[in-house]
């Protein structure tokens, strides 16, 4: 390691967070004339984050102390070219590119990204507010406690928790319906049923980032408290399915695979299987698809289910026919009739092609108790679009009131696949009605009052605010899809007058201020 | 402590996530006829969550068993009354009602408040495309080292961070800027400058719940990246105003305090104080208002500033005057060249009377390099209502090009506080245009076929899913504040035909189906 005679010359910049292992820091100061370890930019030169390494006296100069200067002879010598040379009074410096991707499993938001984005959730909103639906939100960083369920959901082995600095359990919502429920349940008797409120929140889960599965995605969320009825599921599924409508989707698209989750209660009933083992069989049959049958059979076996009940199970849930259904469970449970009545509404609402039964779909969270439905893609290709169903037992296992409940969660991520699939993403461009621009620097203001007058006056505006030749001013124009250019110059400002161009005929006059609209 | 027959009968619910201290339990078991510890609810009886408390096995039965039968006996024994009684065959079972408060500092959004966020946004967001700006957002979870700044910031004590199952460093974004440099870098040269870029983003910072204050908000950003000129604050402050009146605010209840922190740098300058102690003093300096002026004086002179200085100091902060700035500074240092054509521009774009020279404006962020500014109430009875400036050289910090940049933050909570204040909070209810009842049960589907025509036809529909008096509809239209109640009865639906009320005259009358709309 080459000597150093000055310590006090080596720049620290723990504001990046930069670490580097012992090793790898003597490593670069014996191939100091090749930094290209480091992601360089502008011959910025390198320093060594790491105070203990070298004999710097940390209680002579503090972390901050030692940034402030680096900041500061980075400026000084921002000019300097690559300079390799340690000894003094060449001066290291550590500009480390900081990492420009966001978190692993995360996204940004550029414009093109917003854009699509603000669509989505604008059809999201819109759908719901024409079924009457009140929008609701909830924190994003919620108590543990909330989603802390029995029967080894997915969710909860993939919970974002943390313990905070007041030494709380809490953690990223996985989902919504927890924090609606808690929300209905705080609102107690001030509120009068039925709610009908929807929400568009963002969700994270930890998962294994295989499957090119994020971390975090959007969630539409509608929900009915109050209703007991089948109407309410009914309700439910058609909003969704106007949505698809409306984003360009047919039923030759998409569909819904519907049932309910009496079906399984109805038959362990039969087999006088403890109810308590419910939820559990529940989470094993939504995976079933996705891990060999001989798995799940052990997997209900080790639950506590005899052979010959798994048996039944198992081709109960290869029913697809309602009629079917009902000649097995027969016809005066509450799950055939709850289905009946579905499919009997889906056709009153206009979208019976749209839905089917199948006795297989269950979902996948602990807390459904009636009908549960899943939006699929009839390719097969994704996974499930949507999901939803009745949770009559979630307040009330909250300690709150004893409420009907439904609702369906709708991610972001799986409709956008589909969409690309099919060819309907929409076309969004960013769009500014004006822009202005000064011919001349000392018309820097004067395009600024016309930038205000046409503001005013409802006209969205990009002002150019730097003296531009006009050609990039045309280039600018093309890519904020401008419909007027207005070009403020010396001799019509005189006047009281500017120029205007509309830029798709590429007609041009001069108008006063008084006419600009 | 009572003797207990047979432990098994002991329900425990986990998935409540409830924890007694072993003393408590115990007080618990003695009063059992006094429940009134705990909030109770429906009769529901208590039981103990800790099995290591009694003998039950846990090896015998899994948590998630134990929580399902007491899930499974909840609904056998629902209707039971409260019961004290611990002997056999009675039943415990704990039904301890959630926090159903959101955790501390952070917020539900109920639909009024919901209406409110709604509003308010919109209005950021509608200023922000009159001015040409592109929406853009990031991920609220970031890189902690993307918030590692030197200078002693607020914001970095109260980082809400912490390590990720995959022992990553990460933390809930306090402010949209890093994020936005750090996109912007990514970019690199696929995107054109000037950026014109804003955001609405919820922020956190885990900050002493003192003076009322939350840990969460929301911020609106507008940035511009790539002008150097001060056209581009100008832009800026311009924008907030156009806001401002928008809400109902005048230049008479609120003002900007403008600032550049060039003044500090060249005060700081002429006494050759070195310049990587500029963002330590602003830091300082930023807190002066909050803390006796000694204790200023101490830390200044603690961080290497001569008492000469700090007088000086101290006497350039209590300027108001740009006259006087530019007699104490002369006329030919960057502070008071871009302090001056600011104002100008000011002029020409219309706000003079709303902005005013104050050189104790620093702001409390370490990146600002040039031009800052606060908007503030006049009344002064409030914190800052929003806050920004120039900040050249985050990007290059970052590793990203030198690319200059301004923007400001503006949040959710000061603005809607001074609205109330001042009496301008909107009136905001929810607004249906048709309720719609079937009269009878049998016509469910029927009203729900009518539900789908109007709403096909871009008529928002509040449909009643259950059969309700008509009492009850009237009460229910009034509530979502219906235009129109349309009536699904037995006889006019034989005709094909509705009846429909106009709510606000009352008038009444039968039309058929393809005459909705």
């Amino acid at each position: 390691m080459p000597a150093i005679a000055n310590p006090r010359l080596l720049i620290l910049h723990p504001r990046l967070n930069l670490y580097l292992k012992p090793s790898f820091a003597t490593m670069l100061f014996r191939s100091h004339h090749n930094f290209s370890l480091f992601s360089f930019n502008h011959g910025r030169k390198l320093a060594i984050p790491k105070p203990q390494l070298f004999s710097v006296n940390p209680r002579n100069l503090s972390s901050s102390q030692l940034a402030a200067e680096a900041h500061s002879n980075s400026r000084d010598n921002g000019g300097g070219g690559r300079s390799g040379a340690l000894s003094p009074p060449a001066i290291v410096e550590a500009i480390q590119k900081i990492d420009v991707n966001p978190p692993k499993g995360t996204r940004d938001f550029p414009p093109e990204e917003m854009r699509l984005r603000n669509w989505l959730f604008s059809n999201f909103k819109e759908v719901s507010q024409l079924f009457g639906f009140e929008e609701v939100d909830f924190p994003v960083l919620e108590s543990e406690a909330l989603y802390i369920r029995k029967a080894g959901e997915e969710i909860r082995d993939q919970l974002y928790c943390f313990e905070d600095r007041g030494n709380r359990r809490v953690a990223l919502r996985p989902e919504l319906t927890p924090s609606l429920a808690r929300l209905v349940i705080q609102k107690g008797k001030s509120v009068s049923l039925p709610l009908k409120w929807f929400a568009v929140g963002q969700c994270w889960r930890y998962e294994r980032m295989t499957r090119g599965r994020r971390r975090e995605h959007y969630q539409w969320n509608m929900d009915i408290i109050g209703v007991p009825e089948v109407t309410a599921e009914a309700e439910l599924i058609s909003s969704i399915v106007t949505f698809f409508k409306r984003i360009g989707l047919t039923a030759s698209d998409v569909g819904f695979k519907v049932s309910s989750r009496k079906v399984l209660q109805e038959v362990l009933r039969c087999y006088s299987i403890p109810e308590n083992l419910f939820g559990k069989v529940c989470i094993i049959i939504d995976k079933m698809e996705k891990i060999p049958m001989d798995e799940t059979r052990k997997e209900l076996k080790s639950a506590g289910i005899s052979e010959e009940a798994i048996e039944e199970l198992l081709q109960v849930l290869s029913i697809k026919s309602l009629t079917k259904l009902e000649e097995i469970l027969g016809p005066t449970g509450q799950a055939v009739s709850d289905l009946k009545q579905l499919f009997s509404l889906a056709e009153r609402f206009g979208y019976s092609e749209w839905i089917q039964f199948d006795a297989s779909v269950v979902r996948g969270l602990a807390y459904y108790t009636g009908i549960v439905f899943e939006g699929f893609d009839r390719e097969g290709k994704l996974r499930a679009i949507c999901g939803g169903g009745r949770y009559d037992q979630l307040l009330s296992t909250f300690g709150g009131d004893d409420i009907p409940a439904c609702g369906f969660g709708f991610g972001d991520a799986v409709i956008v696949e589909l969409l690309k699939e099919k060819g309907l993403l929409p076309e969004l461009n960013l769009q500014v009605e004006n822009i202005v621009c000064a011919l001349d620097h000392d018309l820097q203001g004067a395009a600024a009052a016309v930038a205000t007058i046409l503001r005013e006056k409802g006209q969205s505006v990009d002002l150019v605010l730097e003296n531009k030749p006009l050609k990039w001013v045309f280039k600018r124009a093309a890519r904020v899809n401008a419909q007027r250019l207005i070009l403020v110059g010396n001799s019509e400002w005189q006047k009281g007058m500017v120029s205007v161009k509309i830029l798709s005929s590429g007609e041009q006059y001069e108008i006063t201020l008084d006419e600009l609209e």
